[in-house]
């Protein structure tokens, strides 16, 4: 941002505010015109029935505050060349959005069928809430954002994760009074503690308190204002009011609050930045009381609707049928002047652009609203580096984790200067022992520092905070503005930000089909600490169903990997950074994982996504008698001793391993990019041999991702199936009937004729289980694990 | 709780500290004992390695600071004869609830094995974090508990959960500074707003500073003392601060601070129930800042661990195997002085003792703890009267929700006088219907009121905050001390309480294998403005996946419902708020639907769960040549259509409809308590017959449930597959293949020898499925709806 001294008030002059207002009352105009219109857009002629949408939907009540902010915001842009984003919070926004950036050419350029003239402007007003038209909520087809309304809370952690090394980016947040009730909201204005005032840019808050929800009045709005500013305040902010319902009032507090708050944030800036000042800054926060659905109808039937909830969406319901409602549609409509706002061809007059910036400053046009744009590849370095040695399977063991953090470091430090990556998490990134990169990047933290703390680093870029909603937001932000990013978690934790998820998948699903929007870096997720460790916490922590949550959403957009080891987890790791609009989930354990394959191999088998492992089994040509099928680091292992206990007990029984990693490789071609054909999936896993499958999470998702297959029948998986507590890692297989033991038996239950045969075995595996579940009763450990595999030459 | 008069500032007599301090040191002592100890549980002997556990598993950092509030809660319900409640915030503050309901004598009345003697200490401590034991921290084995640990962010809802209703109830809610940072927590601050200081309890949060998480310091923590207490205030509280590490100091400060907040306390709830004070009170808050870790090592390996995160866990490692440790150990546990707490049997001695109140006072024993023993039945009206009538079906349309508001009113006067009924939902009452409950119970509302406002009430029984997660913190809270209620919701957004779901659904596994465990009143969800209603909304809010993220736990606990009509809604209503101990999860709509089934017709048809709808099929006798089977409103609806033009376009040809009400009756039986023999399943859907499935959510679900089933290959499912936008109702089940021209040609494309027969009427299907888009494309509404359905007699 240019610096920018500090100014005098702000005294617009009379024209400026005239101006100003004829930008806000087109934008209001536009915003009403878009739920009600699809004929006559510019009032020609006497209002009729028929140029009613015969179904009036869409959100009124918030539009007049946003086209304020919109408006000023533009003002400021122009007058500072400010680089602004914007991110408007209220979940229906979308008539003011799309309003405003129809306004400022934007739209046009955008959707050049959606032209600025009165053509143009039936057009938006026709396809608002309309089949196959545009949503009331500002959507990845908006111009200009990276936020879609909706679900509420994440807009503020999305602002800052937009700032976050872009040092002269100052993101407005427009916060809504409804979703400033919601946890991730509140918890995200706490960010301001990680915010450097360095690097970073600078989030300014705007809350909008208009009162009201879709049918209560907002808690925010109804605190005594000395409360609301402890509040503020205690959040870090110092406020900066702007009430009022005269729009020549508000036109003047809100430039003047504008105003300010700029001036603050390059104060701030400036102090750190050139004066090595340290202390946390405060940051401004505006406080915007106007009415709910402001100029809109103030009684209609005889209640009132401006400034009350009654606003909320289509303040006239009836207008098609009541012409009173039609009469006062009109009134209203007119109220603002159209004739004066747009010319004969329907353009915006000269008045009502006065305030827009140009280029790529206005709001709809910024290019941190189409990250794509500025993505730079990551630089992800060889992964020989980082590899573990292995020459023979199952000989040594590593945290994959652990090596994995080791590459993580080195991408932290190759990005030092270019600060484009940034790994998230909830307090855990040395509890998922991914330590080594704060020897390359420290934690972000512009709170106090004790001497006793470690890697605090008022430049970090990790960020940690105990929410994961935070940290999800902060990452989104981070990617849809074009940089990279991973989030470690708690596997079973995870869950806490599903909705959100959901959300972003949704975005990328249809950024996908948008031609204008250039592809942004993957959502990518490390789990780990995961369900089958359960040492000392115990059921509270367990859950593997946030793949299940994934896999249920667009598959052009979903990616699943389970690395079975270290060099796996390495080579699913790289992938998954490198890739554009996806949202990857790796599930890996951070405890010691023998390690299975080279790192030749490991790329070879991550590139299939699926394999045999022919040491580990027991063919001679031909078909096997049995698949031994797995999905995952402890189901691997658990198979592959299965898989040692069968050649030294039944070395005849020709035994196949198919481990997988990607698991969509399961799911039918035509369901699944990465889905196999029944040529390929037969030729893995038989037609017709029984499959006995451990599988991390859930068993019936196998299933489910399986059962068009030809050999699907005689598919019998095992997984975890919310048994387990506290206990030993053996203990919770043996709980889930996931271990070898199990693993065996199913096999001599499932193999033809092998019941008989093989019912001494079959009894040595029983007790085999028993024994050792008695040792950890008895010692509160697991047996030593076995060292000699005897694989294959 | 008993009327108490403001007393004078608190001090301790001598004795009063030294008693406390006892409680306190043995309650550490017990706490690090657990994380440690196998044998030698007195240190009557020198500590040697054999008597320290081979896993070192647990967490300390805690323990001494909510020891210290136990021990003065103790203090303070002895002295008042207070009513209390205790919810303990921090994740793994296992050790420490575990001592103290050890100490007071909860746990061996709980657990008779775990006797109040060195046996039972021995006990105590060898099941902690060892296999099949206790986790580290809180769960529904923990005597006295309500809130497990681990997932943080639920307390302070859980505990105005509990508050709510219970006049003479005092919730002490432990909140962590770690869990402060979430966005559930920092949500359910403004609780306060929606609690009646006349009809409810009170919650008195102790935010618990030790300034750290497992690795970093947290932000409330290194906030100065000025910004937090503005943010506390900015929440509505009063903040009274204990700051300290010198015990007797400590105990001298605190002692004050708990008087101070409970005599505030009944200051407030006097003035509002004598008084009739109506301004919102400014409840207190005490912030207790001490050392993590309090009273343990100092230092260990030349590194500091008291008052730093390495307190987090176990603060000695290598105690077997390190002597410097294993002494160090020694000398931390002999500093509390065993030998003067416990007497030669290893039992608490009087001084221990002096502050525990008696019976059911204690913390442990509180019935509010175990809820289910003070439940009462739900008083649920006979259904008859808000039953619609139905003569013939889909003749009339009603919205469904909004019958079921008639009855939510009902039950919402009927437990005027008890008030063990909450509606809660996040601002959507209303919206989805139930405005009806507003005559008999307005809106819980302590902010100001405005003449405009409606339904809003000091004393509301309905509870609306756009937080999912607070609405569910509170119901949850509010069913776990044994009252009733229900959830309602948009079904995209519910994912945002996917893992607290998750939380309870254990919580409830858990407890329904504990004798001493009363059952509970079942969590119920009401979801509607589901996925196939996008008029206004769009992309963004359509997700029908919570089904299948409910379906994934605990079959004991899980039941999921898709009534197709207002009657079979109410059937399933009154079933699930009759119910106990499960997660019921009702999917239902809100728009204007058919009435397929009077109310005995209902009643039988979701008492089966599934059944055939001969009326509506065209079998005479025999075999069908095809089922077209539906779960859902809307899909009920389109296989209904279907049926209709099959029917009138290939007369001959034998349907059979089939409805499924109850989705886990697709489970095999073994599968699940609701789950289908297979001679059942067979008997419906055939073993053999193409079977077309429309589904309200993803597909896949039906396989995943029925994958086992001998007639699965016969099986073609539609169902929601993330197609759709702002668009009308008929066009959303088009675009997602679940409409009833497609659902004729999939019966055309899958009833052997129809393929040619039929191809003129699969060409008309696809005729009239363009018609009906083009119509959309050009008028923004659907065709009006078909009438004559032409049904069996």
């Amino acid at each position: 941002m240019p610096k920018v001294e500090h100014q005098d008030a702000t005294v617009l002059t009379d024209d400026e505010v005239r101006t100003l207002d004829a930008h806000w009352r087109a934008a209001n105009y536009l915003a009403a015109g878009q739920i009600y219109l699809m004929a006559n857009p510019l009032l020609r002629e006497p209002l009729r029935p028929e140029h009613i949408k015969p179904r009036l939907l869409g959100h009124w009540g918030t539009s007049p505050g946003l086209n304020l902010v919109y408006t000023h915001l533009n003002r400021v842009i122009k007058a500072r060349g400010t680089d602004a984003l914007a991110i408007w919070g209220p979940g229906h926004g979308g008539p003011s959005v799309l309003a405003n950036s129809w306004l400022e050419g934007t739209y046009s350029e955008t959707y050049p069928d959606v032209s600025r003239d009165g053509e143009g402007m039936e057009r938006l007003f026709r396809q608002f809430s309309f089949p196959g038209g545009v949503p009331s909520h500002v959507a990845p087809e908006t111009p200009g954002s990276i936020h879609e309304g909706g679900e509420l809370g994440y807009s503020l952690s999305h602002a800052y994760g937009a700032a976050f090394d872009n040092p002269d980016l100052v993101v407005a947040c427009v916060i809504g009074d409804g979703e400033a009730e919601t946890g991730p909201l509140a918890a995200s204005w706490h960010s301001n503690k990680f915010l450097d005032p360095v690097r970073d840019g600078a989030v300014l808050p705007i809350l909008h308190l208009n009162g009201y929800k879709i049918a209560n009045p907002t808690v925010l709005a109804r605190l005594p204002e000395h409360e609301l500013d402890e509040l503020l305040r205690g959040y870090g902010h110092a406020p900066i009011h702007v009430t009022g319902d005269d729009p020549l009032t508000v036109h003047r507090a809100m430039a003047h609050a504008l105003d300010e708050a700029l001036d603050r944030i390059a104060l701030l800036q400036n102090s750190a930045r050139e004066d090595g000042v340290t202390e946390r800054p405060r940051w401004p926060v505006i406080v915007l009381r106007t009415p709910k659905g402001w100029t809109g109808p103030a009684e209609v039937d005889g209640v009132p609707v401006e400034g009350t909830w009654r606003a909320h969406q289509v303040p006239l319901a009836g207008v098609r049928e009541n012409p009173e409602h039609l009469r006062q549609l009109e009134t209203w409509l007119r109220s603002y002047h159209p004739e004066r706002l747009f010319d004969a061809d329907g353009r915006p007059v000269a008045d009502v652009l006065a305030c827009v910036p140009e280029g790529d400053h206005r709001l709809g046009a910024t290019p941190h609203a189409n990250g794509g744009v500025l993505l730079r590849e990551l630089p992800v370095p060889s992964l020989d580096r980082f590899a573990v040695p292995v020459d023979k399977p199952g000989t040594t063991l590593h945290e994959p984790t652990r090596i994995l953090g080791d590459l993580l470091q080195e991408i932290m430090k190759d990005t030092s200067h270019r600060r484009d990556f940034r790994l998230v998490g909830p307090d855990e990134t040395a509890s998922n022992r991914l330590q080594a990169v704060f020897d390359a990047s420290g934690k972000a933290w512009q709170g106090i520092v004790l001497p006793v703390d470690e890697h605090l680093d008022r430049h970090g870029r990790v960020l940690e905070i105990l929410s994961e909603h935070t940290c999800q937001g902060w990452l989104e932000g981070y990617l849809l503005t074009g940089r990279h990013g991973l989030f470690s978690s708690y596997e079973a934790f995870v869950h806490i930000v599903d909705s959100m998820v959901n959300q972003h998948i949704k975005w990328l699903k249809t950024s996908r089909e948008l031609p204008w929007r250039a592809p942004i870096a993957s959502l990518n997720y490390l789990l780990t600490s995961h369900v089958w460790r359960q040492d000392h916490n115990g059921f509270s922590h367990q859950d593997p169903g946030f793949v299940d949550h994934v896999l249920n959403k667009s598959p052009e957009v979903v990616r699943v990997y389970l690395p079975p080891d270290a060099n796996t987890l390495l080579s699913v790791a790289d992938h998954a950074l490198r890739s554009k609009d996806y949202v990857n989930v790796i599930v890996a354990g951070k405890q010691p994982c023998f390690d299975w394959l080279s790192m030749d191999a490991a790329r070879a088998h991550c590139a299939r996504g699926a394999g045999i492992w022919d040491w580990a089994g027991t063919e001679n040509g031909g078909e096997p008698d049995v698949v031994l099928a797995c999905a995952g680091d402890v189901p691997t292992q658990e198979v592959l001793a299965a898989a040692q206990l069968l050649r030294r007990n039944l070395p005849d029984l020709a035994v196949r391993v198919v481990n997988v990693v990607d698991m969509a490789r399961l799911m039918p071609r035509e369901e699944h990019p990465h889905g196999m054909s029944d040529f390929e999936y037969d030729g893995l896993f038989t037609k017709d041999k029984p499959v006995i499958f451990a599988y991390h999470g859930y068993p019936w998702l196998i299933h489910r991702l399986a059962y068009r297959r030809t050999g699907h029948k005689n598919l019998h998986v095992r997984g975890y199936k919310e048994s387990g507590t506290t206990t030993t890692p053996f203990d919770m297989v043996v709980r889930n009937d996931l271990d070898r033991y199990r693993l065996v038996m199913d096999v001599i239950d499932r193999v033809p004729g092998l019941a008989v045969r093989a019912a001494s075995v079959r009894q040595q595996m029983a007790d085999a289980r028993s024994r050792h579940q008695a040792w950890i009763r008895e010692h509160g450990t697991d047996l030593p694990e076995v060292a000699d595999w005897g694989w294959n030459a």
